[in-house]
């Protein structure tokens, strides 16, 4: 049996590489912080002492970390992925990463006769712990292919997009209408106040319709009462926003309502509400009055 | 049992009175072009020769026609609704119709010491023939009550929303947001084609994630094959995000995502697509190359 | 000689007809508030009772009035211009109000044989004052060529347009031009200021480039000082983006770089600044810290 | 005197160092491309090998070169100015570069113990010729006393802005500035087609009031007859309205009016206009017609 190994368990990485372990997986682990592999060793990962440790002794490795810092650091630093790995062994990049980081590690990986995926995921702290994460693929098709079984175990979707960086560029695409939709949201629920319309009523007609979405759902009533913890941090949606609208530059590709969006997040930005939930945007959207 | 009049047999108006009938409710039908009683008649309904006709003759009568001028003239006309009106009778109208119109008619009802109702809906063709409409009603509270059981025939979903007026604000509420999206969508689905991501992945994901919804479900597949056979024409749409900003200028509430969308949906005006399904918006999206 | 009339001694009006008599002319006053004619008829003008008083006894009458409600009511009311006119007398309308008003009155004044033009002004009290006002004049051209001479009297430039409406066509396309140069001036100060850069050398850098213009030589250091007492409020000029924005649905072309100018204008208002000189936009773009 | 080297004879830099030569500097010339340094040094100047040359035999070198990528090699290649530089020389950069390459390019001169002063100029060929240039100096203060001759001699106004980096800063204000002035002046004149004002009229009545600007006055007419030489052109303003965007993202601030802008340079970038005049953005304005 293919022997996986498994790189940062936050959040995200901890409810993956458990679900992995349901899945009958042979899995090692390592975590920058020693503490949170516990709970894994536990329930039957090996631990692992470092990054290039679990590369060298796994068929696979996984990463799962939570900004492209990190994934940059866990690949080249000491004791780091490209160290520990060698031929015909696999890594699988599954944070979300901008596509000049992919790039350079995908490059380094095969410099070192290895094989690279990126495989950023849709989806929050539920679909972790629940295996229904979509997983957004692309790179090395072999490697893909043996990955079949893990993914599944994961997630409830797994796309193959292409070369390395289409990956990237999907989520992108996917956050970008994700905020185009909040945006549009929250001006109805402050147009929709503003004429003396109940919130919970636009969320039921809304709901009872073509548009019907979970995101609306699930918001929607936390923005009426401003409930804002954060899921999906504000500025990692604007973040997502500023990146999707280069894309576009680099295409000369005019995305005009995704910057009128993007403006709003950045109002709320500059509001101060970064740390908030995306949803918090509607702090930004409603009317001042004096 | 109360008596039912009906006033309109076009598209959406006949898969009602339809529906109405299937239900066993006394109806009375009238359309301007005497043909498209025909099927409605023969069906169990009795025809009349006039709105003042059904008005005079029926306990609640309902419009079901195409724009504020219909509505109008329907209602003022000679032989006209109000013409038929006596103290304790009901008007439903359900045409999607301005604040200013359903105001004229409203108080127009209420000289003749009659009740009245706006109860526009939310949704097009299919839900009308399936009973699945959603039903915005404001207005005579009384009126509302009586109404429930035939709400129920031709809806799945009816909310009381206040004074004449709500009903037209909450669907162009509803519309905004929904113009609002499929802007999102197409300016997303122009980036993923630009970065060579096939749309069909892209619908795949979005359908799998918070932001699955029928309508990017049913119009991806459309956009995809340029197929624009209009279920809700664009210029319609055009003139509800129009119409929505206009309620913000009232009360001084800036909606500059729904702004940008609009301008999208006036340039596919200006290519002359108004007539096409409000999805033909896509073609005024994608980069003109040279 | 011909004896003129002039209606409405506002701001504006009592300058123009000030410059009128300074030129020579045979002028006849009247204004709603009486006190307010004693300053013109001391310096010779003549008393009128009524506005009809003035058009039947003058050859041309000229109105400056301040919006569309009153110069209709000028028009249309008891004692007013159309009572007064006759077989080829001239009215010269040169209050800001929109095409259907003018239209309507146009429509009046011919029907009894007299003659209207259009001729809206821009430029604010000092050009007024300065007889260095713009004219946008439409309508009957030889009451235009008539004008000639009292044009010259009160302005710098009159240009002639055509049918009645388009002058006050022309004079929404500068104001809206107006508007969109004031929400880019405005961003880009609140960019100058975030990056430490002093406004003054902003200033001083765009008045010695291409970009030199009155308007921005004017309001810059006022909006540094946010002295923002009205010569042209923001309300007006958010009104003028409305119908501006307007005019481009009614021709089906997408004027998006306004539409986000004037959510910005928008949120001025919101905010409560409409009564405040139209540079008060500021306050809306400045970002707001926490 | 002082000796002064100058880099970069392209349309900017020959007509520059020929102002400087008539000034009476004493002027040594390098250019890449040597068959262009004749006219300089027939005129007077003394030819040189290389920028390493030029920087080691004078006081202070000024660089006017096309781009960041220029500016950078020009300044660390081989033969390149930092190593022509020692103890005390000054080095002057007027290319319009990126901060990035600004502060990097600073930080090795000073590890010379040589001085820099960053200088982007306002202007473009015709103010180069004329001498009517406005340069936006930052960084070495007593560098910048020492070049006021020189600045007086190539340009009518110099601002000294602060640190190395806020003089490219400014360059991009001034431009983002311009650009949403030209949308806001297109998006104005096919305004004013639609209604069927003639744009020679509107151009008339904007230059006899407050907006009255060069660039107006002059593009106006360019655009009526859709002449666009490019004497800036369109991907430039477009890459600067991007990077002011960008500025405005690390600091926060929406500029929602200019990213409506830069939607129509981008529209008309795709639309395969880039190499064009800025001004034929108008191209991607006008409503598309079936």
């Amino acid at each position: 049996m293919v022997k996986l190994g498994f790189l940062g368990l936050g959040i995200m990485g901890s409810a993956m590489a458990r679900n992995l372990l349901h899945a009958g997986f042979d899995l090692t682990v390592w975590n920058r912080d020693r503490e949170k592999m516990a709970p894994l060793t536990e329930a039957g990962a090996k631990p692992a002492e470092s990054p290039a440790d679990v590369a060298s002794t796994c068929d696979i490795t996984i990463a799962m970390v939570s900004n492209p810092e990190a994934s940059h650091a866990i690949a080249f630093g000491k004791d780091g992925v490209i160290e520990g790995l060698s031929q015909g062994k696999g890594y699988v990049e599954m944070s979300t990463i901008d596509p000049q980081t992919s790039h350079a590690i995908a490059k380094a990986v095969r410099a070192k006769d290895a094989r690279y995926l990126e495989a950023p995921v849709s989806g929050s702290k539920k679909p972790a712990e629940d295996a229904t994460l979509v997983l957004l693929a692309a790179g090395d098709h072999a490697l893909y292919d043996e990955m079949k079984e893990a993914f599944e175990a994961i997630g409830k979707l797994t796309v193959y997009l292409g070369e390395v960086g289409q990956g990237s560029a999907m989520k992108l695409v996917v956050n970008m209408i994700m905020g185009g939709m909040m945006a549009a949201f929250c001006e109805g629920i402050a147009l929709a106040q503003a004429n003396h319309l109940a919130p919970e009523d636009l969320f039921a007609v809304l709901d009872a319709g073509a548009t019907a979405n979970p995101m609306f759902r699930l918001k929607g009533p936390m923005i009426e009462q401003e409930q804002f913890s954060p899921s999906f941090p504000l500025q990692h949606m604007q973040k997502d926003l500023r990146l999707a609208l280069a894309l576009g530059e680099i295409c000369a590709l005019p995305l005009p309502t995704i910057a009128a969006a993007n403006a709003q997040f950045l109002r709320a930005r500059g509001m101060g509400l970064e740390t908030l939930d995306f949803s918090a945007v509607w702090k930004a959207i409603q009317t001042v009055k004096p």
